[in-house]
């Protein structure tokens, strides 16, 4: 790792931060900033950077970067692009350990020559960079926060495994609020834009051994050395997996990515033919993007033979239907097994995969189907169905999950469709870990991903 | 229509109900029932039936159907499957017009014996009879209500134009939450399980000319006479578009299918071709179903070629990929509209669709765009992404919306992505009427579609 690349962690885990335009005006970028910085209880200084002010929200402002009292280890940018290589030569000149370029109007504009300005003082400093045109970094363990959309209308999840490498800001910014929703926990959230300076390959070798991050998200529109990041998805995906989206496939598609961030997006083919040499898990959208990393923090499982529990049973037949769709079994009980669950069963109830509890059937019946699946060595992974409409179906629910997931045996997922009382549930099973679907076939779509993913890194551990 | 199924419409607005099992002990079905038609505001009158008690909840309770003060034009039986066809029989003697069976226990588990008493009973007094073992009839218009789960957890939606046949109460139950909570109406909820007198080809005959219903979803695990089904979408589906969703499709699956309803499921391959025959639109999931529902309400597209609108970059790019994807056509804009645009957009903005109105643009650029839009000759539909968490947008972008909507010109669709704020927007236009999707590709996948079945219906149209 060079020398600009090891200087990153200051940008994630800043003792101190600058912002470069901060501002008492309301709802101006420089404003939204500081506040998001101060309501999210950012765990070191802050600085304002503004020659008309000298404090800003009870926070001291000096006027240029090299009139700080001392160099910051982070430097937030949101001022027009033509102040932007100043600012920068003058964290070069303080010593500054990284910057953070928020602002638009470079190469997505065909301003390649302030691009290139940038990229020279990076060089001369060994200054890292992240940016322009871009959201910029958010980690919950520090708090350091450049999202300058406000709390109130994009929530910021708590601290976790998930890092997310993103190109869109918008793209990032929304997957950020869904986990926030869901109470999923992110390491880092890094919307680099432009990537003039760093690209996606460098945050992904600055990932690979960065201990609070187990799962990567990537969002790419179009790189600039697709070799390099072939090699480093290879890297890191065999520690720690990667699910990737690629957006700007083709045509005016691929023109519109262009015009968003100035990268040319590229050959799609190349792009998936890199995916699956590097065993990346490739989504096709962002639900399914989302989908997959929900299931990714689960134990890997031994093979693809799939245990169903369901309280209603069409949605059983549903996810029976998902299993044959993507390619996955639906597992034979053992004999042992079936003994337990015909226990477990009212007398009208019929010992099957799909395993129908009926509608009748409360949270104890889960609870023992649960440890009797856990047990059968033929079955490699659960999907629980809980439709929590019905009237035995309580709390205790949530607790019956939560400690299976903990077992850390196989992986469980739990698939419950409704409205609002369903949707509370939904998000106390994922603030426990157990990953929650929205519909029998997006959740084994995801289970097949983490299945096939397992049994490579079965076969390509070291 | 026969006379048998002209009763129907007596089960869908009974002047009057009475509950066989009506209790005043919380919780048991019986109870549930009673509570949900008192609390739904039930517009006819109704009664308990039950030899235990002389009032149950404040309504008058009978020993038996026959004892009742007169033919009630509804009967709502949940009792044990053996006493099901001596309170039929009751039913019958006492001219009854119509009963809803809840109860479970008939041919899914082997008990074809009480199913052809059923029948027969049926036949004797021409009595329409829905069920066994499903959840019935819930009529937002009339709000009759045999859903025996608990409003608190099952919320109900409001009348509107939807209506919904379905063999699996669970599945059902699901979308009519998921339709409540996004504000959506429904002309008519009918779980109709085994299907032993009255099947889905008598519901499709009875819904083809049901003034309140336009849309039908149709839930379906097993059939018995697939030819009349064929005969019974072609027919629905010019008047009014069907979209349905097959469930037990190979193997396993088909098997939980029939221990779930006692139909056999058949060979898929034989839906698929009649889905195609009457031109139908299959949805693979869950998730598509409703998704799908959603935006045939829409005016019917002339084209396949889309306007795409959008405040963040990525999501463009990503809505672009969807359009390719599904194989529609990203518009090219009139000169005209290209005019209109320049003068819409800031100084660094450039024309194109995707458009981007960029992150800074509030709701009077949406309107604007909109606009140009609506009138351009080039473009079919509107795609249009609103993330809500940028700061310039607030909530005039709902009467925006829904009074592009109102025009009724072309089919409009937004895309929303995050978490609670952005879901408070979701539900907000869907309850204008303007369809939401949490995803770029879930939106053009339903638009495409409405597209096919506005090509198919135009071409078709007598």
């Amino acid at each position: 790792m060079d020398e600009m690349l090891k200087k990153l962690k200051y940008l994630f885990a800043p003792k101190s931060v600058a912002i470069v335009g901060g501002s008492p005006v309301p709802n101006k970028i420089g404003n939204v900033l500081m506040k998001n910085l101060i309501d999210g209880k950012f765990m070191g200084k802050i600085y304002a950077v503004n020659p008309k002010y000298t404090e800003v929200l009870g926070v001291p402002c000096f006027p240029r970067v090299t009139e700080l009292p001392k160099a910051v280890d982070c430097v937030i940018i949101a001022t027009p692009a033509e102040t932007v290589p100043g600012i920068l030569e003058d964290c070069g000149q303080k010593g500054v350990k990284g910057a953070i370029v928020l602002s638009g109007g470079f190469e997505e504009v065909g301003r390649n020559d302030l691009a290139q300005m940038m990229k020279d003082i990076s060089k001369k400093y060994k200054l890292p960079v992240i940016g322009p045109n871009c959201l910029g970094i958010f980690n919950p363990y520090t708090r350091l926060d450049s999202i300058f959309l406000p709390m109130y209308k994009l929530q910021r999840p708590g601290p976790g495994g998930i890092a997310f490498i993103t190109q869109s800001g918008a793209v990032g910014s929304t997957v950020v609020d869904l986990a926030a929703h869901y109470g999923m926990g992110v390491s880092k959230f890094i919307s680099y834009g432009n990537g003039t300076v760093l690209t996606e390959c460098d945050l992904l070798e600055f990932l690979e051994n960065d201990k609070e991050t187990s799962i990567v998200i990537l969002y790419l529109e179009g790189v600039k050395d697709g070799r390099r990041l072939l090699e480093w998805m290879k890297k890191v995906n065999r520690k720690k997996p990667i699910v990737a989206l690629k957006a700007g496939k083709f045509g005016k598609a691929m023109a519109a990515a262009r015009s968003h961030t100035g990268n040319i997006a590229g050959n799609y083919m190349a792009y998936k033919a890199a995916f699956r040499q590097a065993k990346v898990t490739e989504a096709d959208d962002l639900v399914e993007l989302f989908d997959f990393v929900k299931i990714f923090d689960q134990p890997m499982p031994s093979g693809n033979r799939v245990g169903v529990i369901t309280n209603g049973g069409g949605m059983g037949v549903l996810t029976a239907d998902a299993i044959n769709d993507q390619g996955m079994e639906i597992a034979d009980f053992s004999n042992e097994s079936k003994e337990a669950i015909k226990k477990i069963l009212p007398s009208y109830g019929s010992v099957g995969n799909p395993l129908d509890l009926v509608a009748d059937s409360g949270v104890e019946s889960y609870k023992k189907a649960i440890d009797v699946m856990m047990n059968d060595q033929n079955i490699d992974s659960l999907a629980i169905v809980v439709l929590t409409q019905t009237l035995p179906i309580d709390e205790r629910i949530i607790g019956v999950l939560s400690e299976a997931n903990d077992l850390r045996k196989k992986p469980i997922l739990t698939i419950s469709v409704g409205g609002d009382y369903t949707e509370a549930y939904r998000r106390a099973f994922e603030s426990k870990g157990v990953p929650s679907f929205n519909s029998p076939l997006s959740a084994i779509k995801a289970l097949k991903r983490l299945t096939d993913y397992a049994a490579w890194r079965n076969k390509n551990s070291d």
